[in-house]
């Protein structure tokens, strides 16, 4: 469904839209304090436990990529992971960079997270050169 | 590793243990503002996608199976699957029937539902018969 497809407004408005992987489109929270991707698979499905045995272990595995990325290359020692989608009902996965000493540890971020903390455009150029190299992401201009 | 494995003691406080499937112990939250199940798969990682493809598949899959459940035989609209893990280490996933009528609606259960709503006997022993007709649950006595 890729070329009807368009990412929900509210996650556009919450995110930078970095690039895609073979099955999901890699968003990252525009709250820079710890590394929160967001990663949307192009589907009618809005529950990740409904979507088909083969597609959920599709996106799930992006998802994995993902946070070997946080851990290996960022350095997190935790992620986070979840669907939830009771705001925004296009389906989406959370996937988290936790540690320590971060700002709202240990509790969950959503509805908690909201400091000043913001990407500037060199560390977004960073961060999505990295995640190419490391795990094949797809640019697409940042929206 | 079944037989030294021994569930957190913080989820067994929080939780009622109601048994297993085949790969999974099932808990229930004892908060019955709402049906929040947490299956516990027998490994030591903590992270959810750290797990190898096919442990998480089989994980995965039962909380699918719960998640039917819910939506199929309890009438949920929604479900919320998360796996966070920031203060009980312990790898367990939330699986979590939602509703707009429901108590913190549309915001995430944890940290913040504390309703005094619970299960009697009578309501658990019905919810376990019907789990163990719909999925298979294998019952344990509760703790």
């Amino acid at each position: 469904m890729s070329a009807e497809f368009r990412i929900h407004s509210t996650l556009l408005d919450d995110c930078h839209r970095l690039g895609r992987l073979q099955d999901c489109h890699v968003l990252l929270h525009r709250d820079a304090a710890l590394h929160w991707f967001i990663l949307v698979p192009e589907t009618d499905h809005t529950d990740l436990l409904d979507l088909p045995n083969a597609a959920r272990s599709m996106c799930i595995n992006e998802c994995a990529v993902v946070s070997s990325f946080l851990k290996n290359n960022l350095g997190y020692p935790k992620v986070n992971f979840a669907s939830i989608g009771n705001v925004v009902p296009q389906l989406h996965l959370h996937v988290i960079g936790r540690t320590p000493s971060d700002a709202v540890w240990p509790a969950p971020v959503w509805g908690r997270l909201a400091t000043d903390h913001r990407y500037d455009q060199a560390q977004l150029a960073r961060l999505c050169s990295e995640l190419t190299t490391a795990i094949g992401l797809r640019r697409v201009a940042d929206s």
